[in-house]
């Protein structure tokens, strides 16, 4: 077997490697089932249990208050671009949803929604190709609006909302695939918070959705089931056979996340792994960070290289010492590393020791 | 760690044993790469030659003719429930869908297309409790309709369609979620086959999806992205980050299948594992099949015994023996024996002799 690499990638991307392991020791014999967790019902009170610890675990980890619902939903945070505007644009008598665009994602549930309800893009960074968070002004938010959505964290362009808008009694939905339980966050200050399991929490395929419970009961008669939050949450997610894989797997990355800590301590040591590596950025005018300072992310630190020749031979070098998957999205080009919980800091260290190496080689 | 049982659940259901070894002895390093598949982008190369592979090997097994698409999408069958009417109703000018409901789940397709389109009910077994496949004569088929649904194989009820109905020049579209590849199919008999992964095809929370290309392109404006059957064909079933272990685990059940000798050889062991069951049913006049003999299902064995107490006791022992999952869905009650493509003759054996000595003692 070759070595384990560092990997990079944007997701579907690390997971664990005690959570990796656990899922290895356990596959063909879950509890002393017999069978794996993989192969029961998903009504099988084994895996129910699964479910409701999941459930639990994220409560205690994330101080999520009790008028919260915790629902785990198909399709990742694609899907919800247009489950959002069907389960939520009713609220509002002229359909209106505000949106902010940050970066291709939140173009794209903007475009999604724009066949479902009456979207309003309320600001934009598209003028400077998503350097930084837009300025938003609480003026521009239409009271009667369902929802302002936001992105929360910008994977391709590694920028991220540090200070989230005040928006009054609209509901602040927040896509936060690429950051929830990296860093603390007040819930109450959002009416909806959603993220594909993919970064952060899991494997690819599926999404957490965490909705302030009064915004339930508003969907259009022609929701899609599936897509409907309020079916889901009387359901408690198992209107259909759900991914119990993905379910099982997010349990497990809750236990590990508890165990090291829980979200201050990962949030510090992302704060940390982050600045290494724009401390690198920095300190020689050869890399160039593409998010601005103000704006950057701690989970996807994204820079070009002086030339693109140099991105690739970057790239290739990387590869090589066994650092995967650090090629920049082909929205923006250059180099990304995604720097998710699971990350630990020895690969981070691995990383930018090379980066200051090939500066020094080729600067 | 607990010998492996027999896995009679209907689904999430048991895989092939050689099938779960692999993938656990690949698990934290495929094919070198030093990450495992669930850890890489559904974009790099070494995933879509995973994906791709699926498809040929899928139309390897089948003999599926070159003018059906192979799609693979999230949530399951239960989602192409509105996909189906989302999809296609535009193609009749009444938007008319006709649906013939054999069960439960057939019973749920109609009712989730019933917001989407003028669904026509026109045959129905309810009365007799779904213990067959409803008469349907060709008169009775609009020619003008979109399509006609049917359900190939009823879960619960252990029924199949024998014969599938000549439908003209309306296209036929069956949910096959519980009997894809364990029999010969006749794909240009079709409109669209789909089938959730979770019975004969892999994990749960997604779905294959066939369709004929003539029927692509008719989609409402308003159907989510992610149910739009035409933007996930031209995207190869990429359109976002898709369910990446499950398409990962399908090319490995495809392989092993392939291995067995194909759809043929499953098929005539399916056929002589449910005969050995039946044979039990019919030799004493103990148990009751829920189906009628000449719709019985070579999938799901459902059946009762003199009594509920009697059902119980039988669960209870069967369970203890390692016989696991055998309890009847709520709808049916009774016995259920899912015995899909992964079940040995040898697991079947064991119950059929259970059943026996159960009988004789009990009788």
């Amino acid at each position: 077997m070759k070595d384990r690499v560092y990997n990079f990638g944007a997701g579907p991307a690390m997971l664990p490697i005690p959570v990796m392991e656990k899922i290895q020791r356990e596959w063909l014999d879950y509890n002393g089932m017999g069978v794996s967790i993989i192969e029961i019902s998903h009504r099988a009170k084994e895996f129910v249990a699964v479910l409701e610890e999941a459930q639990a675990l994220f409560r205690e980890l994330t101080g999520l208050p009790d008028n919260y619902r915790i629902l785990f939903v198909h399709g990742g945070a694609r899907m919800q671009f247009s489950a959002l505007p069907l389960n939520f644009a009713g609220r509002s008598p002229e359909r209106t949803c505000l949106y902010v665009e940050s970066g291709n994602f939140a173009k794209l549930a903007a475009k999604e929604a724009a066949n479902l309800c009456n979207v309003v893009t309320i600001a934009s960074s598209a003028a400077t190709d998503y350097d930084r968070i837009p300025e938003l002004a609480s003026e521009q938010i239409d009271p009667s609006a369902a929802y302002l959505h936001i992105t929360g964290n910008n994977t391709i362009y590694g920028t991220r909302w540090n200070v989230f808008p005040e928006t009054g009694g609209v509901p602040l939905i927040a896509d936060m695939t690429s950051e929830l339980l990296s860093r603390k966050i007040d819930f109450s200050r959002f009416g909806v918070v959603y993220a594909g399991l993919q970064k952060n929490l899991g494997p690819s395929g599926m999404a957490m959705v965490i909705v302030r419970e009064d915004l339930l009961g508003h969907a259009d008669l022609q929701t899609p089931t599936l897509l409907n939050y309020t079916q889901c949450d009387k359901d408690n997610s198992l209107t259909n056979t759900t991914n119990t894989f993905a379910i099982y797997v997010i349990k497990l990355v809750l236990e590990w996340l508890k165990e090291q800590g829980g979200v201050e301590v990962i949030e510090a040591l992302n704060e940390e792994k982050a600045a290494r590596l724009y401390q690198v950025i920095d300190a020689a005018d050869f890399y160039r960070g593409i998010a601005l300072p103000e704006h950057r992310s701690i989970m996807n630190v994204s820079f070009r290289l002086p030339s693109e020749e140099l991105d690739k031979a970057f790239l290739k070098e990387a590869e090589a010492i066994g650092l995967y998957a650090l090629k920049g999205h082909r929205n923006a080009g250059g180099v990304r590393a995604s720097i998710y919980n699971p990350m630990p800091m020895a690969g981070v260290e691995k990383l930018a020791t090379f980066m200051e190496e090939f500066a020094r080689r080729n600067g």
